[in-house]
């Protein structure tokens, strides 16, 4: 869809693939560079009506949009059900997840302290120079290319997070649709082309743009009019990205988050403790989802103990879940079979699989110490395993396990199970984490994404390419802005948001205190 | 100086030159590799402890390093000036304009709300899963690289902006010294040494590494335990970075400011009622700091009128200031022999210089259908020339003036001199400008960047390398953060800033309401 028209693509042609029945269901055509062309002249004009519009203009829109979307629900669940193998329950879950963090920026975008207005007013009487009257406030920043992921169809596809977040700050998106999922990103493509109609608002604010390889994606980021991306991926996927945008004449940010391996760390008394309960709480972590999460925890660090024995009971009765696509299933087989090969590495459970699309859930087990032998071998079993695997790296001592913290590169998020909250080596060990991982949990499961303006869903590179950005939650917005001083201003030509009058109402930072009152 | 000594650098030597008298002052060693890795080492130890102070901690460290920089006054000023051929006066502003930031960032750090601490609680009834606690706040980053600008050696020096801002947000430091000035950065670092030690902070969160070339600050950027990078100056050099910082196995961010060409716009009511009072006002900021500031108006856009020569005249009665240096008195004369050999430009006053490191200030001219001929002349036009020199870019219509404003590439401010507010052009001006600005000047100059919490000193590429990013104000802290989400912690263990009680009396965000009360 681009500028509120349905267009055949002229590229080749791909399938779009039911997981659950290993069939084709559909043929979808691939846009092409001059569907690009079209797709930002149209976002290029769209921002200057964006630009008129006020906070409520907008807020109104996202909700009108969040309708949509919830209309949708009926006729649109079967064909993602088919196109992503995901059951219906989370699927019907998953849509009002969407809405609602569309509605969460509609609410943040009406509120307007995002925009983070700041006033600083003049002294003609300082000395040695007088004191201009200084305003300032954030602003859109221009398209947004945004890339969705293919196990958030919905959350973080093609009206996912990413879109909301930059569809909030002001900015028109153009979306690569993920090839896993054509038909379902048709049906949200549809929801806005409703919205943008029923709010007013200019066509070109959105285009879906189909494809399956790599060269639509890599064109939409190259082109000049694109002024930051959007990603939710691989590693590969996203540095590929990453580099293409940093080589443009004006670079560009690639806000993308890249998965992780999440690493749980069980201390010595919860172990002695909780073990069954950890688990059990453990196993559903690593099989939900058919552990296709980016918080899925890959790895599992404690003490030479009954754990994994138990982990890997419980993980074998999880009755298989049907992965994405054949691609990731692969993936997942290729990584296995590299596990399998090193002695090092014992299986507990799981393997290698005759039915890739629905495997078994796997479990690992490494000494600490070989885990640690040299920096290969540590990065072999950071990587990521897109599907339902886990490695337990077991340690002789707590030095060991602190050592194991001392080594993973960035997270998106870590988890400890502590009951003495004034041992010594839980001190280390959330010292060690901290600037390694976006989001800490206690006594927790990392799998399941709280969408509040608290969340941290980012950290350090490998798992997204900013440690201070977050893709979920409404700080999100903050990834898409850009931001203009006003000196000396005239008051009725600046924006509301910074006019004496306050008329909107927001907080301000006005001479360094936050108030909500006029000057 | 590396870990609190200091060290004689084992690489090629260079000299530090006094412009005014032409000749060298002393002969420095540059610092090799083996010093890069060395201070890194003592950072990534330093970072370990600047983790374990508070925000109280290092407001205090700030204050005392502002103090020691005033305290430093008397005796370093004559070196500086001979260093840098600046005057006495304005060295002496610009201490206290050094002192002065540090010391707005100690308030902005003691204040506690840059943190932007965030509390998110748990609601264990919500269905269909319970709502978990979820507190996040901006935490330091990682040892951030500083290269300091010539032309601010005291502001935009070894402790200018960017480190005060990297200080602040609990980061060691490595400053590579900029060539230009060696004598002074010593100074500042010696600065440093004393409130470290006056603090009982680690020597390790500070390094000067003196350098000429670029071998230096290439491998500095490279090295993997740099987390962000500082820098003042060009666009080539800003660029060079930012291209290494992106092919690194774990690419960072470059905050570079990288100069402007600062367009001025002078509508026609304005032009009629106040052209003297503008070229004098122009003339000033154009001779100012001998052009050499980032912020120097470098084109001046009208209609057609007798401003251009009422500017010149003003222009030719400046008398003539010193260049810094004479890679960049040589790169103005470069750029000057450019424009003379393109008959489209027509010098008013000035021109190629006998006294290249003094040189008079030049005017030029070129009629708008000229400079937008293609893309190429704009580009050529556009860019920078760092020196007391500018361009006025004559229209025959309001239109023509507009059509300029809208082929302008990102720049660090733009200028607005109107008489009647209403006027629709003003309005389509106002609306090109935003998108392409950091800073909207109305009826001033573009030089004097104000130090304070609304100051956008950035914008869009080429100006900085993140058109939301600032490197004056003390919104510049922004840039050198990371951010933790803590969920289910037990209250004992969240930091201070988190802590139910509110024990620093912060303002956070709670349930999405601002507040600095208790849970």
């Amino acid at each position: 869809m681009i500028a509120g028209q349905w267009v055949e693509g002229k590229g080749q042609t791909f399938e779009s693939w039911d997981p659950s029945k290993n069939q084709a269901i559909a043929t979808v055509s691939s846009c092409t560079i001059s569907d690009i062309k079209h797709a930002l002249a149209a976002a290029v004009d769209a921002k200057k009506v964006l630009d008129t519009k006020s906070s409520a203009d907008i807020a109104s829109f996202l909700q009108t949009l969040a309708d949509e979307i919830e209309a949708l629900k009926a006729d649109f669940i079967p064909v993602a059900m088919a196109e992503t193998g995901l059951p219906e329950a989370r699927l019907q879950g998953e849509t009002g997840r969407t809405s609602g963090q569309i509605r969460a920026f509609a609410t943040l975008v009406a509120e307007g302290s995002w925009q983070q207005a700041s006033i600083d007013t003049a002294d003609a009487k300082r000395q040695p120079v007088p004191k201009p009257d200084v305003r300032a406030m954030n602003i859109s920043l221009g398209p947004v290319a945004v890339f969705g992921a293919s196990n958030f169809p919905f959350a973080f596809g093609t009206l996912g997070g990413d879109s909301a977040a930059a569809l909030a700050a002001g900015n028109p998106i153009i979306v690569k649709g993920h090839p896993s999922h054509p038909l379902t990103s048709r049906y949200f493509a549809q929801a806005m082309l409703s919205a943008l109609e029923k709010s007013g608002f200019p066509m070109g604010t959105f285009a879906l743009l189909q494809g399956s390889g790599h060269e639509l994606g890599s064109e939409l980021v190259k082109h000049p009019d694109i002024k930051a991306v959007g990603f939710t991926g691989s590693l590969g996927g996203g540095r590929a990205l990453m580099d293409i945008a940093a080589n443009r004449d004006e670079p560009i940010p690639v806000y993308a988050e890249m998965g992780s391996i999440n690493p749980v760390f069980i201390m010595p008394e919860a172990l002695a403790n909780r073990s069954d309960a950890i688990a059990q709480g453990l196993a559903s972590s690593i099989a939900m989802g058919c552990g296709q999460f980016c918080t899925s925890p890959g790895l599992i660090v404690c003490l030479q103990s009954e754990l994994p024995q138990l982990l890997a009971q419980y993980l074998s009765e999880q009755s298989p879940g049907t992965m994405l696509n054949p691609g990731i299933a692969d993936a997942m087989q290729s990584a296995l079979a590299n596990r399998q090969s090193n002695h090092q590495v014992q299986f507990l459970t799981g393997g290698l699989s005759d039915t890739p699309l629905t495997p078994p859930a796997s479990l690992m087990q490494i000494r600490a110490a070989d885990f640690l032998a040299n920096g290969e071998a540590i990065a072999e079993f950071s990587e990521e395993i897109f599907g339902p695997a886990s490695l337990v790296v077991s340690c002789e001592s707590v030095d060991e396990l602190l050592n194991v913290a001392e080594n993973l590169s960035g997270n998106l998020t870590a988890t400890i199970h502590a009951d003495d909250y004034q041992s010594t080596p839980l001190t280390q060990l959330l010292t060690l984490l901290k600037p390694r991982t976006g989001r800490i949990l206690f006594n927790g499961y990392p799998t399941g994404v709280e969408v509040c303006q608290s969340m941290q869903h980012g950290g350090p590179y490998p798992a997204s390419s900013f440690a201070h950005a977050s893709s979920v939650g409404t700080a999100a917005i903050n990834r898409f802005v850009s931001r203009n001083a006003y000196q000396n201003w005239p008051d009725e030509l600046l924006p509301a948001e910074l006019q004496n009058a306050n008329p909107l109402g927001i907080l301000r930072l006005v001479d360094n205190h936050y108030s909500r009152t006029a000057l």
